[in-house]
């Protein structure tokens, strides 16, 4: 397992091919850097003796100990240790921990190949599984980048105007293959050692280009990494954990960019398009399981501080709220559990979680989310948007109005009293706010999306059923397909 | 295991004592017999060879083959196992199954028993663990009498204007009891063998008078069940199960009741008022995670069977409506496996849900009920409630006009559309379907009552802990107690 | 204007044309006694001098007094004066008037008979003139007859396998016109004077037949009323008003009926099928900015009661889900309000609610009936539904054991409490109940019907233009077509 | 009336008494320009003869053409225009127009020091009324500070640790007073020309000193204000009126600072200070009934304008979002009308609107601001917070991969697509959105804030006596209350 500081070597040392802001940068530019200190939490951690089993696991491929990032789970409890695992990190980094993005791919690419050679004779899983070694030994991290850019979203891939709008084989060859296109909203791409391609949805025949999964380098000849990093306002004297860390989102554009033939595990098997997308999907929904419950510990967590701070902390309605982001987290708890005690052994292997529940429990905070931050922000007041900027509390002239006035809860000094406050504001009130406001919305696929992969898997026949039975419509009611599977638990 | 005929015998075999619109009648009384009709089914099912393990178990205590609803769960799967039958059996009456009542009752008091008895050297758990024998051997049903009348909500037992307005004991002999008061909105009370008598609530040195437990027979001199029972409308020819099942809720009066020493099982321990109050409670929380599900299930596929019968199954919204119950079940029954998985072994040997997951699952359950009748109502239309009685779709006169305009899917022939519009109306426009509602509300617990056994068990400090971390008010971040316990699978 | 006597006694002088569980019966059954009874309430204020000018008008037509009920509305001050008279009855006879379907009607088709005439050169304007004259003088009372079948829902009214499935016109004669099919939900057709017919949805040229509008008695030759009434238990001493009122629906079943020339006032203008069906839809939803907040002060009434019998009136919670009612109920009737202020002058001269705010505000109550009677349930307890029959409170053997238990709060005797238990059992645990949600929720069309509606004529171009202006897409911004409009007031 | 060239002089030429970021700065500071500008839309705007008699009136003292902003409303018209002159400016800055925080002080002071006047026959409406004639005359734009850092939030000002927590009178002179204390959360205070102070809570006699109004230019001897600008990220090419537009709020410290007499308006009448509290509320809740729509109109605008982009526009979940978007804007709106209605002439002759109406309104808007943004979130989808810098759309190197894959809708250019994606950007992933979310929840009061002011107003006790009539507990419904009062309209 590498330390952070090997990871940081390896990323400095990388061809630059990130644009921000009009320039192109390399990755030591400090406005990726927040993003860089969230990895690095996921390799300190694991070196870490009190979490041994949690963030390492034992690799199914080498029975090696490995960070459990990189690991395809086993079983139940792999899926619950996967979840745990998150939601402890996601606690320290203060929201998103990224690197489950990588995590959900590797999932997903061990079972698809699988799938995909037991249906055609394609040598695609083998190649993945030695990919996957070296993946674990270098301890990689991997950005998965799904989202096409898509056009016109009434439309398919070969139906778009410019036939770019979703990524796509341009040509094949011996040694591997070309393609073209743009991936959008690539969370970390900018701090990844590698990207890992997947479909981004349902494929037809005559969309068999756009059949493409494959893994490359980030800096890799041909990929160019339009970046926007968002992080909250720097912090001159009063730092902190939450300041320090951020995220990035990057365009991925593939201009003609040649992907090796041993990188490339799809490449127009377009029967498996929506298979993969959901695969990934899914997969990442379970990691919802466990990061949103720790968005809303953060939440929770602030909301009663700041409820302290302003000495109000027993009265009935904030009891009452802060009780929603109880509610909220356990739920989504409890799904990513139940999804992990119903999943299923696949025929690679790798454990997988139950969609039901994966779904539900993502649908759940999509659809809460907003509501989250609206409670802190009752809770809190209007001081969280209007609060001065650092430096006038820091300032000769105006520290000791600020000061004196910050002070609400009498037990809690002006320094403290300010910390909470940015920290709010911090949450609350930045660009960093809206961000996860919209990738608790969107990541992993929006409410409605849960609400489609829902509807496929449902089963509302048999709920048809009890009613026809209770009805008096038939006179048998087979229970045996809803009751009789024995959780894997 | 009894069969239902054995349980019928014993029932009409009882001593009249039951009170049902100004008249004392025996438990014949046709009123009831809809609720008998549910728990002849949890006979039935345990009979059915198919369902071993799932509506049986093996008895902790002798080993034998006991009904399920006898049994005391001994690890995560036996919880599983309840919930499962719970929603196996729901699915079947159309709703609740009344019976885990009982069980919830049982599983109490094995546990405050032995609590009990380590602190006070009292010896309760003894006798309640030969009183549970018997409870097994002779398959008997028992409902859990734990709500008082209350008196003035804001006042303490002992503070009340009428000292009776909580159950209590009112004189100690040296053969056991003499105890007085009232239980309201006791269901099954009337069709029950035996009535397990628990605390309502939170008890101080004061009110342990009030702090009482005990089981006798539902026949029992001096006692008197006032009942209420709810049913739908009968059908004439139209037969169909759900409306051959129904409820009844009864007062019961006690009134200067001798107990027998060996059926008491708490006699002012006031410290454990609170305690055994809330196992019961939670535990019956936990058993919502299996039939709530249920009722969502049957509204799901009523609203279904409507949308298909109005043929706009496919349409957006429908659909869109109809996985908010699949979501509601599954979150529900999420919570129930969670709370399996994160129980506890107590010292008595039984296993405990967790209370955390099983409040928020009841508390979600609580919050949606009226929002899926809602769906159901809204999905059918206003026919539901305008249904001309059965008899005019069955008189000379008028079943030519309501056979022809009952049909609206061509498919659908005219009596099944009439069953499926007569189902809709039974579970959505008629005093059961209040039932449903007001008892989603507040049976086990409304969510007001949820939230704060939240609240009290909820680990607000370690979120506040992670806020200070993220804030840099406190140096570390301790996640140990959070995250590295075990879970029980 | 009639008295509640002249209006019995030509109801009761009716041919029998009703069909109540099997059996034809006159009008004189007890069953529809409980919406007599309501329609009574509305002779009786109007004869009462305190409400002159409220619950009274002077006649458009004629100048003459007449009741309001028979009124149309020439300006915004009508218009609230109608809300305002339909919120005072209303709360009288414990929620829906029913009257004011009728007023709904004839100032439809007051408005699209003189637009009709005025396209067609037909003579539909003077016709419904001459009759409404008849109907103000007569102070008649009808049941508007809206809702087909309407069979296949997502096929057209010609596209039907069953051509009755909407109401149409089979023969056109001389001296008037034959009719067939039948219209379901109608309210208060088994006890009003009249019935008019209007049509239920927009119409293509191919359903030209089932554009028909006309009035015949109730009790008319080839008028069949299959009738469903709804109210609670009888009271056997403990009277009151709520349980003397209730209502019920008909299917209105039409055999060949013919109708004479003078009573017919659309008869294949398909192209007014839309316009007539939403004049009467907007129409009936700008009254419901009169009922809706009736329903929500008694459901707030009866929660504040039972809080108070509970003695839990002062407590936060209870507070803060008061306020939901006063909410529900004045944003529901402001939007009544702004619907007359932005109300319009007609060709006709009548005076006509604005859509756009009667159906954001019919849409508000729809969308939040379900939740107070959830309120109501949550702050009453689960003995809403558990309370014994009233017998139970006067029988010998257990009134002394009920009259003793059914006391909370000290203040408030038996009696007392018993009625207020008993109030709200009858509004929350009834069939009565399930009436009041439902038709909150589809009466005058559904939550999903009023967003068509208002998504047809909310103006979104102007909204975009707004975005458009602010991105910079358009360098001007006209909003006078949004703003300059002076409100009628 | 001033042009906004003339106010930009005279605010230039104001004292520097700023701190942002720790430097004292002046009102030249670019920061604040986003401010500035807005400010200036409510001077130009006036100019502009379109809208003569909305933004303009005639003034009630002088009976010259002034600018709204300045006007005491005199009837509901005047109301209702004040709510149209709202919206409409509100739509053209993209949001908050800020300026009524003065109109609503202007509005509060002319009625409260008349009933000051009355009962204790002080001197401080015709003082009043003096400098509202020059407020008129010199056409001034105001600051109302009124929240307090308030300290320990459950104690009242004299309890609190630091007297200086709310501000206050520290001396009488012959002269004027002197005060002390912070004011939070001020917007506009850094571009206003006069700071309105009013008391921010119920005061008891201990708290007299709290008892504290008047008015100072803001640049005043003895005031600083700490401020922080809010605006989005600046444009470089693609500019637009919304990036334009900003916020500034302040905190106002008052440090022993002299207010001469003739600018005091209340000192020490401690009974007033809830009155003058909320008669400042309550007005400026009614003008939330008109920015707030705006605020809907401009989400919905961007929302629809989006899903244009995404061609997505007719999608049924797409259009069913949309329209609520009208409905929260048009009960909002309506509920401003109704207050206008119903309101009350004041005894010094100001039209002051209805507070149930005015609270209900605001409640609603506070409620949904966030479920409104999230709408925006969901149909736009994550790019609006991934969106690369404008910079990069602009840069050579990566200006040609962004016009090509910024392109969904094929009918919508690059730079169109590019300028939504930025506004979308601009309004919901910025710190503006979050600026606008909290505001949307706090400004005028938060939710819980208008749940008290209407439960104090609201008649519960009248929906009482309807249940008690119902119940046939009184005999007799008095309805008088109710219904009788005739709206001003």
């Amino acid at each position: 397992m590498r330390t952070s500081q090997e990871y940081h070597k390896r990323l400095y040392a990388m061809r630059p091919n990130l644009y921000i802001g009009g320039k192109k940068v390399g990755r030591d530019d400090p406005r990726i850097k927040p993003g860089i200190n969230v990895m690095s939490v996921t390799f300190d951690m694991a070196q870490d003796a009190d979490w041994e089993g949690l963030t390492t696991a034992k690799s199914s491929l080498t029975g090696k100990k490995i960070n459990r990032f990189t690991h395809l789970p086993q079983n139940p409890h792999d899926l619950m240790q996967k979840q745990k695992m998150i939601r402890l990190l996601a606690q320290r980094v203060g929201g998103c921990i990224q690197r489950c993005m990588g995590m959900d791919a590797i999932i997903a690419l061990s079972i698809a190949t699988k799938e995909m050679d037991d249906k055609y004779g394609t040598e695609y899983h083998h190649r993945f599984m030695d990919y996957l070694k070296v993946y674990q030994e270098r301890d990689l991290t991997a950005a998965c980048a799904q989202t096409d850019m898509k056009g016109d979203r009434i439309k398919r891939p070969h139906e778009q105007k410019d036939p770019d709008a979703y990524v796509h084989v341009v040509e094949v060859r011996d040694d591997g293959i070309v393609v073209r296109g743009a991936k959008i909203s690539i969370t970390m791409a900018s701090y990844a050692d590698e990207i890992i391609v997947v479909p981004t949805r349902a494929l037809r025949e005559e969309d068999k280009d756009y059949a493409v999964a494959f893994t490359i380098p980030a800096d890799w000849e041909g990929v160019h990494l339009i970046t926007r990093p968002v992080s909250v306002r720097e912090r001159k004297k009063i730092k902190c954990p939450f300041a320090e860390m951020g995220v990035s989102d990057s365009v991925v554009v593939f201009d003609n960019t040649f992907i090796p033939k041993e990188k490339v595990f799809m490449c127009k098997e377009w029967e498996f398009g929506r298979r993969l997308a959901l695969l990934f999907a899914d997969s990442h929904r379970h990691s919802y399981s466990g990061c949103k419950p720790a968005v809303s510990d953060i939440l929770c967590g602030a909301t009663a501080l700041v409820a302290e701070a302003n000495n109000i902390e027993r009265v009935a309605h904030v009891r009452q709220k802060l009780s929603e982001f109880a509610g909220g987290a356990e739920l989504s708890y409890a799904a990513g559990i139940a999804s992990a005690i119903y999943g299923e052994k696949t025929s690679s292997g790798t454990f997988f979680p139950n969609a039901i529940y994966a779904n539900v429990g993502r649908r759940l905070m999509g659809e809460t989310i907003y509501h989250e931050f609206n409670i802190l922000s009752e809770i809190a007041g209007g001081l969280s948007v209007t609060l001065p900027y650092e430096e006038d509390f820091n300032s000769e002239e105006t520290k000791a109005w600020l000061d004196k006035y910050i002070m609400r809860n009498p037990k809690i000094p002006p320094e403290v009293a300010h910390r909470i406050w940015r920290l709010v504001e911090n949450l609350s009130a930045s660009g960093m706010a809206a961000w996860y406001e919209i990738a608790g919305v969107h990541g992993g696929g929006s409410p409605i999306m849960e609400t489609i992969a829902l509807n496929i898997d449902y089963d509302y026949e048999s709920k048809k059923d009890i009613a026809k039975y209770l009805a008096g419509i038939n006179k048998e009611l087979d229970q045996s397909k809803l009751l009789k599977e024995e959780p894997a638990c």
